[in-house]
């Protein structure tokens, strides 16, 4: 960040990208996805993007490699110089779903698949799965020199996008003003859990990194954890939540394998943010850890809600970190502190 | 078939090769399913094995290539000199299925996966993903002379193993004695059933090479379509339905899209063989055309019950159809006459 100037960070949650491409309306979703991020990426002038998981739906994928949607959602910010990071959702690596209506009479429709080899042809060109977690990230990263995306260490497979950023000023590059944790909540290609084994690098790291909890910790990851569902207010948004729309319930993880524990027990983490519930938007305290929602950011996926963005706000003298919500039609609302 | 004598087929039906290789039942149940089919081959000495779906559980199996699996699967009936036909089932190119255990404290078992490429290692040798149909059955079909399976035409792609055999007597090589039609039920990568395509694949290709309906037609898929829910014999198994198992429910494709209706009209088809049940082992008549279970021959997949594998014995002169299970303790029952 640069000295003296606050660090904006513009949250896209579930774009959606490829949906239905062999209809009208999958494509126009894209477009509109676009749309919406270039907006907000006008309106707040961010100073780094996270993709926070269900970039693509690959489970509507029927190509050979998925990234050429992955390409399209992160050009808005790539051709703005933006630098980015992204971390996986469920949707990212999901098997290809054959529609059941392709083998009744009208047939499949006549799709037009690049050729991924010259050697292959008609059905071999389109795919039959999905391009798996460890090739999108490869893509992304050998061909962006502004992503800080990361596949994270081996061990923690299937599990791919795990990793830590550390924000610094210019005036002090060496003296953390804060970290990003990127944690693989799972889904697609196996089960939407955070396991143990990522609960424990995340033990060993923060202690190596930051022993005295003296650097604040910021957590995104895509599913929410079961402990949003202990927090998810009841009929609208009270204090001390704030947030625009709680329109669904609670899609969590389907355990808790320790990761929660690890978090709240952690003064230095001051908040989570998820995507993956297209309707819910809001932040909540649990103690002193605020669980946050993105908000839709994609035309792409369920839900009709309007879409928009979770900005992140973090100055560095004093600490702090607001947040607040941009719309695609310029709007802001639900602005909450978050730290201190 | 050899001028004079009878020409004698056994079955294999849901072998589900390649359960749970990271424990010790897994592989020893491939090693019983192959006494299994041992037993079958000395006993009955057949003049050709039809692989009748589900040859492997792919669900289960973590490595690149799913046909080291399959190539267990053929080898009794390779070894012995034995030509072969394979259809698929809804397991064969399955998606690998993590177990949500391993992302607890355990943690991932050590897997021994086969380098799929030097270039790779650890997570990216272990596939997170299956070997689809045309990669299984390119690999059959290249690496053995005796394989008869065929790919089938591209236009019925995603299902893959279509194609019909003709049987004919050495003293009349022209002269077909029966057709064998081999169709793909789906399931696995897109759903469980037989597409309109697949059902006007078989009209052009029966009207073409049987227009006067002269040559009986048997057929082979692998999961039951919904008219074997009809027939289903209740409390037991009674005439004229003829089997000794009868412990689960039919559980059928997911729509009937026209196969059934052409295959009903035609007189020349006498019978349709299916497996997926393994608690079924049934034949019963709808109107003129048998709706037959296969027996489970594999140690793989659900159920205890004794393995086998049914036997269809077709003579030219008359021309008659008989079938029986042969058990892996040599015992032989249900014997029905399915032509005339």
């Amino acid at each position: 960040m640069r000295a003296g100037a606050p660090f904006k960070i513009a949250i896209f949650a579930d774009l959606h990208f490829g949906e239905n491409a062999w209809t009208d309306w999958g494509p126009r979703q894209d477009v509109n996805s676009v749309k919406v991020m270039n907006t907000v990426l006008d309106d707040e002038n961010p100073d780094f993007v996270i993709y926070l998981g269900d970039v693509i739906t690959a489970n509507n994928i029927l190509i050979a490699n998925a990234s050429l949607y992955w390409d399209q959602a992160i050009s808005p910010t790539k051709s703005r110089g933006i630098p980015w990071a992204s971390v996986f959702g469920n949707h990212d690596d999901a098997l290809f779903e054959w529609p059941m209506e392709w083998f009744s009479a009208p047939g499949i429709p006549r799709l037009i698949c690049p050729e991924a080899n010259s050697t292959h042809s008609g059905a071999e060109a389109c795919s039959f799965r999905g391009t798996h977690r460890l090739e999108l990230m490869k893509h992304e990263i050998d061909h962006n020199a502004l992503s800080f995306s990361k596949n994270g260490p081996k061990e923690l497979w299937p599990s791919v996008s795990n990793y830590v950023l550390q924000v610094s000023s210019s005036d002090g590059p060496k003296s953390p003003v804060v970290y990003l944790y990127f944690l693989d909540s799972g889904g697609g290609s196996y089960p939407e859990v955070i396991s143990t084994a990522q609960a424990d690098w995340f033990r060993h790291k923060s202690d190596q990194i930051n022993p005295d909890l003296r650097v604040p910790e910021l957590i995104f990851w895509h599913i929410p954890s079961r402990a949003y569902k202990k927090v998810a207010p009841r009929f609208g948004i009270h204090r001390p939540c704030v947030g625009l729309i709680n329109k669904e319930g609670v899609a969590a993880q389907k355990a808790e394998l320790g990761i929660m524990k690890l978090l709240t027990k952690r003064p230095s983490v001051k908040a989570i943010f998820v995507g993956h519930n297209h309707g819910l938007d809001w932040c909540c305290p649990n103690e002193k850890l605020w669980l946050c929602f993105a908000r839709h950011t994609g035309y792409g996926g369920y839900g009709d809600w309007a879409r928009g963005a979770r900005i992140l706000e973090i100055t560095q003298k004093p600490f702090s970190v607001k947040s607040w919500i941009r719309m695609e039609d310029n709007v802001v609302h639900s602005r909450v502190v978050l730290s201190p």
